[in-house]
């Protein structure tokens, strides 16, 4: 894994063979990308700082996992420091690694993972548990000034299907198991989980329910919150070990504690979670919305009708305009249908500027996916959408988890982007899209540099959706990237907040969200996971300071007083 | 409403007109109910203890509220004592009130209630949120020996659909609605909450939420725990509000730990819940199996298919018989009819003691039934099932939810009876259907008593499904029958977690379910409930005591220590 990157070594992204994405990006960011980019600095000129692990704690982690399972390696503790948002990466790229973990151990079983924490509950040491490293909020690096030793739990070993119940649709699987590896081993069996978030290839179950994941095609699946049913998690007071019940009344839900928790009540060993059989027949097809606003309405009145596609999703003006920009070189054959579409959609008035590109999946049976694809089109045509056949959504499912190679190839040429991602009810999304878009732009103009900023809707719910930002800026050699990209992100968070939606609706809250957390869930609610984890973890030995942040004074002034200040109308 | 029992004052269950009955009880329980019953004691006749509010909190209350809305008297008083557990009526119904509210206020609006809390945290006293007073889990009742002021907090008065957005399918709703009030609001609207628990016209909304309860149709609509999007809780530190998201990622959901909570958290004053357009079309059909067995498996290869009924329901061969025995003295036409079934399914070889009826509902548009339908019947068929129309669905429609009236009419005649629900994944539910079958009639043969004991399956999920209990029993003169009922019900609900299926569905937990909480949630669960308890009530002054017992020495012995002793591999 890259140390200053998504992803493996040998994979980077390159503009070449799409020959419209340089000038784009030229247009757009006012970025050369043809000119090679600035490589990262070598491992090896890095100044990594000596380990501060006690001998004795060694020792006991030693005798836990075994002395090759315990690694105090400057590579292992630089990859394990921190995961790969925006700000991490820039800051690893710089020599700049913060608060390196002291030690990185990797269990290879449950009983492991008690004796890692009775060891760091022992000695007072800190405990980060570590899936594939793909956070972006910020959960996985220790605090700056963190005295303590600090442990790293790499749950990769534990990456086995423990067992599938076949007449329950449930599996039993070791938390550290990867993406890929989890589809494979189900697949195998002819089952699959269904979960396929952005960082598919670099993340783990564990990850997953310890942010809330969700997947591409959760409108189908559900988030990882639905997936999961059972679990097991190392805590202080023992092994938490939830039933896979399918729903229950046992007082305020315990697995719903555990769903978000990012590593403050212990370490998730074992989930059990849904599984469904590989579907016979699975479609993503594009569509074509003369508007945003006209793609938004039509992916609402899917949700709310008696159709039930496994993806929806539709992106604005300027994420279609991205999206056409990243074809390949199209054969001649593609380049003249693609020539009739617009000559087409000219004659209908379209404004091809405004126009965006919506994907749709189905997925069962010939007979269900094709009456869902017949009740989904008859709503698409009411809004005026025109669908345009299996390419696009090929194209997507090909290259769906590439994106974040894209963020690094963009960075290495000094322009830092990413991604905010939120939700809301349906009646505040084309207000809060508006609202979002002007603090992007808003920002890229106090900033005075080049930027974009592009959106899609994905995951429909009864009620709502969630909104999917992306954005790119270009700073000038004199300005500070990392300063200018906090100026832009920080825009387009307090936009969320501020119009009803989350601070986040799949990416977790770390530290990088901790701020937003109050106006989300208003005070009293940081109160009640104040409560939890100090509750649960009262030597604040598990990833402390993430979600919450340690210093209490704030929240315990109310205690006793029914205060009004936390009252929202939002 | 009755102090002594279910409902209104007025509204009875008669044998009478059911002439099947009778005989039925007669040979299954030994009981003649054809004897008039025995009138509950005379309310003027009980001796309600004085209440000892302190003049004090009373005039902050009648600050809060209005003087109008501050009652002490003797009937509300013992009215919002306890709510209507079979352990609840005996023990009224004998006289023996228990630790009864000192007051019982009326608060019409959220500030309100910030006042009542407010005084009760000032004059360190007890609050006990109240909706219609259904719970059967001993939720509402105060400590025995509580020595503070207790305040019952009565929310009828806040029942008002605040606002619709028909866009995003949410209404905002005051949480002391009940549930006809909330149909009548949402339907006046052309909206349904379609949330029908058998409670339903004695529950309320924040009722519903507090205890996780779960509705007839929950297979199309969702539990409560689905449909509960947004809330307002009135907090010891200020108002808590989760905002209306479809889905998050902020931590640990807040939203979840409202959900079941019991008045632990605080008042809950307001919810934004899933509403959707009154279907076109309804229709609850009846299916007969030839087995138990038969009708489970075909339930869950619904529930694993392509269709999406709105009702899953079926009922053992005893809850059929039972069903049968309850039907009113049919017309000619429909004797001949039944007559002619029986012919037709004796020639099939059926064997009518071990026939299972069911029920499945359909809503939607005309041809969304239609094709759910088609669905459904084919899985029906495959499982040798026989659909017999529309005449039981529309009984069981009319009847729904009249079941609680005829407890009260067993208890006038000496007979306790209650229900235990539970849920557990598709594979386990052959063996804990027969497990739990087997502690229940070893219960009534130890006690030496004639008993009966029935089942039906509902709520259908992906994973699992709920089985629901009812039993009755017929203990001789010389014996306790609260003690013989609380034999039988703890034999089952000890069943039911000695076979990973959990305490309760949908009932809560209260006071009556925690002794199996631990063997439920594992004890590191039960501290983790306790965390959050303790840590947003530090003064023990919400409804405390219930879920999790006061006591906390069991669980403060593990802190610091990872012990294996909760392990289970259930």
């Amino acid at each position: 894994m890259k140390w200053w990157g998504w992803g493996a070594e040998d994979v980077a992204f390159s503009h070449e063979g799409k020959p419209e994405l340089a000038p784009f990006i030229q247009r757009v960011l006012e970025l050369d990308v043809r000119r090679p980019g600035i490589a990262a600095m070598r491992f090896s000129d890095l100044d990594v700082p000596a380990t501060q692990l006690p001998g004795e704690l060694r020792a006991r982690l030693a005798d836990a996992v075994g002395a090759e399972h315990v690694s105090t390696r400057d590579h292992d503790r630089v990859v394990h420091g921190r995961g790969k948002s925006l700000t991490d990466l820039v800051r690893q790229r710089r020599g700049d690694l913060g608060r390196l973990p002291d030690v990185v151990v990797r269990p290879g079983a449950e009983g492991q993972v008690v004796g890692i924490v009775q060891a760091a509950l022992d000695h007072d040491a800190v405990v980060i548990p570590f899936g594939a490293g793909s956070s972006i909020s910020g959960s996985l690096e220790p605090d700056a000034g963190e005295p303590r030793p600090v442990i790293s739990v790499d749950m990769s070993r534990m990456r086995r299907v423990l067992s599938i119940d076949a007449t329950s649709q449930l599996a039993r699987v070791e938390a550290g198991v990867f993406g890929p590896d989890l589809e494979r081993q189900l697949g195998a069996e002819g089952w699959t989980c269904g979960h396929f978030p952005d960082s598919f290839t670099y993340s783990t179950l564990g990850g997953w329910i310890a942010t809330r994941s969700s997947g591409m095609q959760s409108d189908r699946y559900g988030d990882i919150a639905e997936l999961t049913r059972g679990l097991r998690v190392v805590t202080p007071s023992g092994i938490l070990h939830v039933r896979p019940i399918p729903s229950t009344s046992t007082g305020p839900s315990v697995r719903e504690m555990v769903l978000g928790s990012e590593g403050r009540l212990g370490v998730i060993t074992e989930a059990t979670i849904h599984v469904r059989r590989v579907p016979p027949e699975r479609k993503i097809l594009g569509y074509l919305f003369p508007s945003w606003l006209s793609g938004l309405a039509a992916m609402r009145d899917i949700a709310a009708s008696e159709a039930s596609p496994s993806v929806t999703r539709v992106s604005d003006a300027a994420e279609t305009a991205f999206s056409f920009a990243m074809r390949e070189a199209p054969a001649l054959l593609d380049r003249a249908k693609s020539k009739a579409l617009q000559t087409f959609l000219r004659r209908r008035d379209w404004d091809l500027e405004a126009m965006c590109l919506a994907l749709i999946g189905y997925e069962g049976t010939r007979a269900h996916v094709a009456e869902q694809r017949k009740l989904t089109e008859r709503i698409v045509k009411r809004h005026g959408g025109l669908g345009i056949g299996a390419s696009p959504g090929r194209l997507y499912d090909q290259k769906k988890f590439d994106t974040p190679y894209i963020r690094d190839f963009l960075l290495d040429r000094g322009a830092p982007g990413d991604v905010s991602e939120t939700a809301a009810p349906w009646s505040r999304l084309p207000t809060l899209y508006e609202t979002v878009m002007a603090a992007g732009h808003g920002a890229f103009e106090q900033l005075g540099v080049p930027g974009y900023l592009m959106c899609h809707l994905s995951h429909s719910y009864h009620a709502g959706a969630c909104l999917y930002f992306t954005f790119a800026l270009n700073p000038p050699d004199d300005h500070d990237g990392l300063e200018d990209y906090g100026v832009v992100k920080r825009a387009i968070q307090q936009a969320f907040v501020d119009n009803g939606a989350t601070l986040s609706h799949h990416h977790g809250v770390g530290v990088e969200h901790a701020r937003w957390l109050a106006e989300d869930i208003s005070a009293p609610g940081v109160e009640l996971l104040r409560a939890l984890f100090e509750g649960a973890d009262p030597g604040g030995n598990l990833n402390p300071g993430k979600i919450v942040a340690r210093d209490s004074s704030a929240g315990s002034g109310n205690a006793g007083r029914v205060t009004a200040a936390s009252e929202s109308h939002a």
